[in-house]
């Protein structure tokens, strides 16, 4: 399967105008070899160009994982010394003569770090932007991919489930996303979670980003729940808001408003069409209910390996969907130092619509 | 106390032949703004020089935690179509005047995703390596941050000592690192852990950087437990090994040695001593007893914010030791395709000696 991945890679690259791509450790270097390299201060990259065996340079240490590569690749380890890692680095490019040439990079993932070695050993080569041919690679999910998403969309609801019982009046926000955790690592999540979850009540809750605080659910709060489990590389991020104890009538509108909004950007999501129309569709009603300025982010982003990736779902995205894409739908209202409802749910494009992974209610449920 | 590391940081740019740091989300940011950013698809910068205020490019989603900032900066927020965020990098270069100067950059942290947009702003600039002038910032632990890492120790121990009676024969290396992770979080760590636990069994122990299996513990296996969790933005790092019922005579050899080469470690760290020696004392112990081949790793790295940090306990390191410095001790050997064996602590140089952070027992310890 890697393999696979592989030369439908190295036989895009010459119609991308490259003679190469670089990866460090990250999803990307994962989707084509199966393997988990760390990201640390030792440099780790994979050289891939087409007709030749894919160039590695590691340091010593992580030799062994070499022998664990689905295909061959040219091992180039270096020491512990970092005066030695220069020479490693100019081999790989030497290997692959891939000097003056055309280098693809990855800029969301690729540090300074390895950029810096990769140029002194190719000193006149190009490293153009590669993330459109990296990102289409990895766009549309196969059928074990959507597997295993759907396994980590399970055990997030079902982790969250376990969690509300425990959840009270007075829980700090913080001890309320331990007790999360907890429970995804008890359902089977993957012990590294794709994201900590972002537990906010109150006018936390106003943030979209919020970190949890020791700040005590009270009665009145919405309570914002972001959270994702991680499940054979691939994750969950979903979103569902609480009224703890009896909320002011506002915000059970809102939440209402936010409700509908979710429903029509999954309705909107079907192959053929813009991602735009999703971002639209719930923007719309939104809108049409007067709180369009404080729903204050897109819609939508791609999910798959990465809590982040392609499709976006913004209002001036053309792109079309396509059947194996996969995205949130999250749209929300943020009321400044108030408080806050998201509802965020997991689709895949398929052949005639969308399979909505996510189906834990989406209705206002009462906690503490 | 931010604001003293900040002046602290301004103070040494000039002398350092900087005219500003650039810096994204990570252990640095956080450092110098006691705030976490994420690092995601969205580039959050922070540009920083002498006598002006900060600058922070970020997405307007993110505008909310400019008012958590402890002193001022000058925000300068764009939206969520990537067209636009060119501009704002341009301001921000402009704002500070940095066209054609030095701006130091973290190779370690910073993506080619930042450095492309703070280069297109600031297009006539250089980018030394910073990395010194940060590092040096970290270098040395004040009392609370020592406090920090005692606590994410203890948490860490008592975490591993909580988990050591469900360790039973047959389980998988997968199941006792999430465990391990669930005595973790109900021990108090931080939900972002610093790094998922290592948890290596038998011919898996022998790969010093190995990924958790679901390969199941047998006898005679050695037990590799590379584990540490996060306390206030701090973490710890520690390994002990052990033995699944009865194992060979050579692997209690072996144990013995590491045992023998971490304490000579731990004796050899002392302030006005070079790092060198720390290294070479641990490396003489396993040298004399013959398996000086099996250990194929430094002996420490540095420990604080992040888990490798400076500085290196390497043979070839000069660099002397000084009071505030923190750092791990963890000599190896690894027998290929066999089993491994590591003892790692965590250390902080005082001023008349090292301040010893773990004390769980070193011993080989029998599970299972």
């Amino acid at each position: 399967m890697t393999l696979a991945r592989l030369n439908r890679l190295t036989a895009s690259l010459s119609k991308s105008g490259l003679d190469a791509v670089i990866l460090n450790p990250g999803p990307t270097l994962t989707y084509l070899t199966g393997l988990q390299f760390h990201l640390m201060e030792r440099p780790v990259v994979l050289f891939i160009s087409e007709g030749k065996d894919p160039v590695l340079v590691l340091p010593e240490l992580e030799l062994p994982k070499v022998d664990l590569f689905p295909y061959k690749v040219q091992a180039i380890a270096y020491g512990e010394n970092p005066s030695e890692w220069d020479k490693a680095f100019r081999e790989a490019a030497q290997a692959l003569g891939l000097d003056a040439k055309r280098i693809g990079v990855e800029p969301r993932q690729l540090r300074l770090l390895e950029f810096r070695y990769v140029k002194a050993g190719a000193p006149d080569a190009e490293f153009p932007d590669a993330s459109d041919v990296l990102t289409n690679l990895r766009l549309k999910k196969d059928k074990a991919e959507v597997e295993a998403m759907r396994q980590a969309v399970k055990i997030a609801q079902d982790s969250l489930e376990a969690t509300i019982p425990q959840i009270k009046i007075g829980m700090t926000e913080r001890a309320i996303s331990s007790e999360l955790v907890i429970q995804m690592l008890r359902h089977g999540s993957a012990s590294e979670m794709p994201f900590s979850p972002i537990i906010s009540a109150g006018p936390n809750s106003a943030n979209p980003h919020a970190s949890p605080t020791d700040r005590k659910l009270q009665i009145g709060d919405l309570l914002v729940v972001d959270w994702g489990a991680g499940y054979d590389g691939y994750i969950s991020d979903l979103t569902r808001t609480f009224a703890v104890g009896k909320v002011d009538d506002e915000y059970l509108k809102i939440h209402k408003i936010v409700q509908d909004a979710n429903s029509a950007g999954r309705e909107a999501s079907k192959p053929g069409a813009p991602c735009a129309n999703v971002d639209k569709a719930a923007r719309n009603v939104i809108e049409q209910a007067g709180y369009g300025k404080y729903f204050t982010h897109r819609t939508g982003h791609g999910i798959g390996m990465e809590g982040h990736e392609d499709p976006y779902m913004r209002g001036d995205n053309t792109q079309i969907m396509e059947a194996g894409m996969a995205f949130t739908v999250e749209p929300g209202i943020y009321l400044p130092n108030r408080n806050g409802v998201r509802i965020e749910d997991n689709v895949i494009i398929t052949e005639n619509g969308a399979d909505v992974l996510s189906d834990m209610p989406r209705e206002i449920r009462v906690v503490g």
